[in-house]
């Protein structure tokens, strides 16, 4: 830090960008830094997001989390793991559908660590009282819900990566026991094409196939440049939060999991990841799912 | 006509609606109306829309077109086509972005026919100066091109499909050679997430494959309530258009199609096919590609 605000005195005329570089050089080739690992979880103020926070932390004492959502105030369960993890653990403002907010937030995760090994990008809509239910026939189909659904599921994950990329570039897999960074994009066993035999959720479903298209895109392009980072979807079965309490009515007991179970299972897929899982789209199980 | 007009009289209060209907039923029992096949073309101003308009009048003397576009005025090639076919072509004004003029065309269909044998969704949107450009890098993808692609490609034809149903019921495989209706959705091969190999073109892929889930959705409907109607997606192959004009420059001239080909092809396949064709996404060639 010392070295950092020398360089800041060198200048005569003070200019915000090149500061702001200087910040995460400065972090980036510390040494000590590099060997903690820093997680991104998006969408973490509850359901799957606040779990992968959760474990992350206590996982492994050198973790470092940020986390996103649109309301920290009203984020309970972040403020708990806060008050436990305090240094740890970093709560940043983004909502998805505001791309400034997401610049903010990759600023900010520059400033502060200059790098990230992991983004899961876990939020996602299904259904909001008066807002958007999903479709059980062609005739309930609207607009105003085929476009929210997919804003938040496929528009969202992919501009966040957008913003997210150079810092995953400079993190790799470095401080944790991977090759690789990675982007863990979760999308649902409902957004394959092939898999689809029970029709319904247009809005949902269309969402998530286009998210898995977007995440091929994606690894396609960061396995043409060699880049330290694989982009991968994950399906987490269905589990039992306010995504899924409407809808849990016909799953057997057996087949609706804990978030605490199906978290387990995604975070052990992410940290034996390799470079050829990129673009890959894994069940909770490991198993691959069908486009 | 003249059972159509008392009908109406003895309403003492008229009911649009029940006019409507009544208008309607007197249309689709009408013996020797069933015998020619009704076909809308939406996205018909030029481009695989305009030659399907073409191909549909020119093939057979019963058959009658509904041909849709944005701007009926700057339609200078369905104009043509209106000298030439006059009572068997009409032009309907229908902007895919605004759903009551997709209920308007609808209205009028049922207004003039009563029923609908094919619907072909051939409009699209892959460029625009200053709009939209097919993204090279994932730093080039924004959101606005993201949400523009989805309405225009996924969203329309979705819409199109609930508001045409009815029609599609009705007129199921009659005046043709089949045995149902159909409605052909214009995807593309880059819309197949198992084929994406270049990655590149995020918006417009992205928008195709969720076309592809929304149409997998509306073919599970329609075969779980024995609709005599099915639902497929067409691969066009590289045509000679102005949507493909920019990007020809890497395209084998022996690859590069002319759109009476192409559509010739489309049309085979669409006139061939059967109840087991639901749900299934063709190449100009009848193979079927990867999800």
């Amino acid at each position: 830090m010392k070295l950092h605000l020398l360089h800041q005195c060198v200048f005569s005329t003070p200019n915000i960008i090149s500061l702001i570089k200087l910040r995460a050089s400065s972090f980036s080739t510390s040494a000590s830094h590099r060997e903690a690992a820093v997680s991104m979880v998006q969408g973490a103020s509850r359901g799957l997001g606040l779990e992968f926070v959760k474990q992350l932390l206590e996982k492994n004492s050198q973790q470092h989390v940020v986390a996103t959502c649109r309301n920290p105030d009203e984020a309970a369960g972040l403020v708990e793991l806060k008050n436990k993890f305090s240094e740890r653990l970093q709560i940043q403002r983004l909502d998805l559908t505001v791309e400034s907010t997401i610049e903010e937030s990759a600023r900010a995760i520059r400033e502060r660590y200059g790098y990230l090994n992991l983004v899961v990008n876990a939020s996602g809509i299904l259904s909001k009282p008066d807002v958007i239910h999903p479709e059980t026939t062609l005739t309930k189909v609207e607009r105003s819900s085929l476009l929210l659904a997919y804003e938040v599921n496929a528009v969202g994950p992919i501009l966040v990566t957008k913003h997210m990329w150079p810092l995953l570039k400079v993190g790799g897999g470095s401080g944790t026991e991977r090759d690789v960074a990675v982007v863990a994009n979760i999308s649902a066993r409902v957004g394959s094409i092939g898999d689809n035999r029970l029709g319904g959720w247009h809005s949902y479903r269309a969402s998530k196939s286009a998210l898995n298209q977007l995440t091929k895109c994606v690894a396609v392009e960061l396995a043409r440049k060699k880049d330290p980072v694989i982009c991968i979807l994950l399906h987490p079965g269905t589990v039992d939060t306010d995504l899924s309490r409407p809808f849990q009515k016909n799953v057997p007991k057996d087949k609706l999991f804990t978030k605490e179970f199906s978290v387990q299972k995604l975070l052990s897929i992410i940290e034996s990841s390799k470079s050829n899982d990129n673009g890959k789209f894994f069940a909770w199980d490991g198993k691959e799912i069908p486009w």
